[in-house]
């Protein structure tokens, strides 16, 4: 799912093509995912939080939690969708543990197969519904959420849960959590907004009603974001003094729209972040904010900041921000660092996974 | 697995790291993985030749064969590992086909599991016996040969088979089935040769009898590779037209050693094949010869040539090299393309996986 351009305005959305000088503003939607005006304020949200979580992951058997479902499946008919995926030695870091990378690349998977074993999709297309083929609308993401409490090792089997709820008039949200298969311990918590574009005039469009019929059978409206973005002020371009130029994507890197793939945002969100941040410490929590597309012919520059903290604690966090060299903005991002809590290399956590 | 540096003299291989410049031969085992001075000469292993295949394979239920095992079985207690995997969003192309560097990745994961369910290797690191640790050896790939009939589609399980040879007095070969699951079909065929370094001087070695006694029980000897080299002359540096530089490793195609992952080198040499190929054909046969590592902070620079046929066929050729910057090739390799035989964007395609 490509993710998308919105400007920072609250009343007012550009989405121009990235190929398309045009700086019209359209009038669209409004969007209040991230609060660019208040300090910083963590959300940490209960595990057990009753406003969170559907209730019929309660009601779920060990039996259902445990298996392996590698194709993965509908919880009680529908309401939530489970996968248990085993993780790869291609998606992990050199400690052994699952790069962040990889649990992007899976929540996404998670949301476009509950789409199809849903029955809202069409055909082969990434979650399209015949009403949004008849209007050619697609989804895009535009803002998403992500905490890791603890990231899962090599080899280690994770239970994917996922479900979505409805988000005012004009989105869809979709929440996920990522769970130790043994203890029900949740690892991974993540948010997303995605609303809908034209894929001709390339502009946010609110939900239709047919649409909306389609699919409200399967929208939630009893609760709350799994994590809520934490807030941050706007990034100052002219302060950041972490910079790497001329990223150019690759195919891989390339969705089957011919979009750069969301996750590979990450990616260059860490070409310009400090390596003593990155050698010592992991991601914990991350705020992306979609602003426009990235096609497969755009060079991108990473720019990042490490943020001044008077407090003496052991956080760091960073601001980012992906640019084309026309100096429209991909991607703002805010992430924060801890100090390395785990390293999945010694032998006692290996002998419990294989 | 980290790939390797060999010269192409028969008798003499040189493995200095890439980032010390002196030129010493080192004079160590013999490879003929590849004979370079031979004509093309494409292998067309049939699928149920008795020779290249265990026995153990055909004797497996059917049960077996589409039983999850998400984390990966030994087949009858050793002699074959399996492993199902379902394809997902984030390992496609743009026609819902697997990519060819997700395919490599799924192999290099089933050998290394393979070898940690073996119980051959003693702690997280992979594949390292308690031999190879007090010799400070480990594994690394020489050549990769790889033949795909079809490429799986998103959201389809296939299963992975995964069995190990002794290769003469140095080497340990590796073969790959990739089938469908339903119709048993072999989509894709791969074999590959391993050799022994020792992680201090960066040099090859003979295969130490204590190691080999560690690993016997598990090497077969009485088959072929399920796929063999194609042969080819050596690729002519100065002809190469298609260049492209300046190419550096992220942070996410390292491997736990901090050496670049041997699927990324995959990406490299597409960099340098022409839009026109990769966009209406696909990748059919490959040959890798991995002739040196490649660490984090290298440079790479990709070439490729379209090998001239005087034959009206519609299989196309390409000739590549990696190469360091000091002029050091990290890869030499051949692709072998073909006109895009099947699409997974159809609606039928899809109705049978999901």
């Amino acid at each position: 799912m490509p993710p998308f351009a919105s400007s920072r305005n609250k009343s007012k959305v550009s989405l121009q093509r990235v190929n398309i000088t045009s700086n019209a503003i359209q009038k669209t939607v409004r969007f209040s995912v991230i609060n660019c005006s208040l300090k910083i304020n963590h959300a940490q949200p209960a595990l057990n939080d009753e406003i969170r979580v559907p209730s019929v992951i309660k009601e779920m058997e060990n039996e259902e939690i445990t298996s392996p479902s590698v194709a993965g499946r509908l919880v009680k008919g529908g309401p939530v969708f489970q996968q248990n995926v085993s993780v790869r030695s291609f998606e992990i870091d050199p400690e052994y543990k699952m790069s962040t990378k990889a649990i992007m690349n899976y929540l996404q998977e998670a949301s476009l197969i509950y789409a199809k074993k849903l029955g809202l999709t069409i055909d082969t297309r990434f979650g399209i519904t015949p009403g949004m083929r008849k209007m050619d609308l697609v989804w895009v993401f535009r803002g998403m959420h992500i905490e890791v409490d603890r990231y899962p090792c090599w080899g280690e089997v994770v239970q994917i849960l996922h479900w979505t709820c409805a988000s005012g008039r004009t989105g869809v949200r979709f929440d996920w959590t990522i769970n130790d298969i043994n203890t029900g311990e949740t690892l991974v918590r993540a948010s997303c907004l995605a609303v809908m574009m034209n894929k001709n005039t390339r502009k946010a469009c609110k939900f239709p009603e047919e649409v909306k019929d389609e699919i409200k059978a399967y929208l939630r409206e009893d609760v709350e974001p799994i994590v809520e973005a934490f807030k941050y002020s706007c990034p100052q371009i002219e302060a950041m003094d972490h910079i790497k130029t001329g990223l150019t994507p690759g195919r891989n890197d390339l969705d089957v729209n011919y979009h750069v793939n969301n996750a590979k945002y990450l990616d260059w969100i860490l070409e310009s972040t400090p390596d003593s941040i990155r050698d010592k410490h992991e991601l914990w929590k991350m705020n992306f904010e979609y602003r426009k597309e990235c096609l497969k012919d755009d060079v991108v520059q990473s720019l990042s900041r490490v943020v001044p903290s008077n407090e003496k604690n052991r956080e760091i966090e960073v601001e980012h921000v992906l640019r084309l060299e026309s100096g429209h903005q991909v991607l703002r991002a805010r992430t924060v660092w801890r100090t390395n809590s785990h390293s999945c290399r010694g032998i006692n956590s290996m002998k419990t996974i294989f």
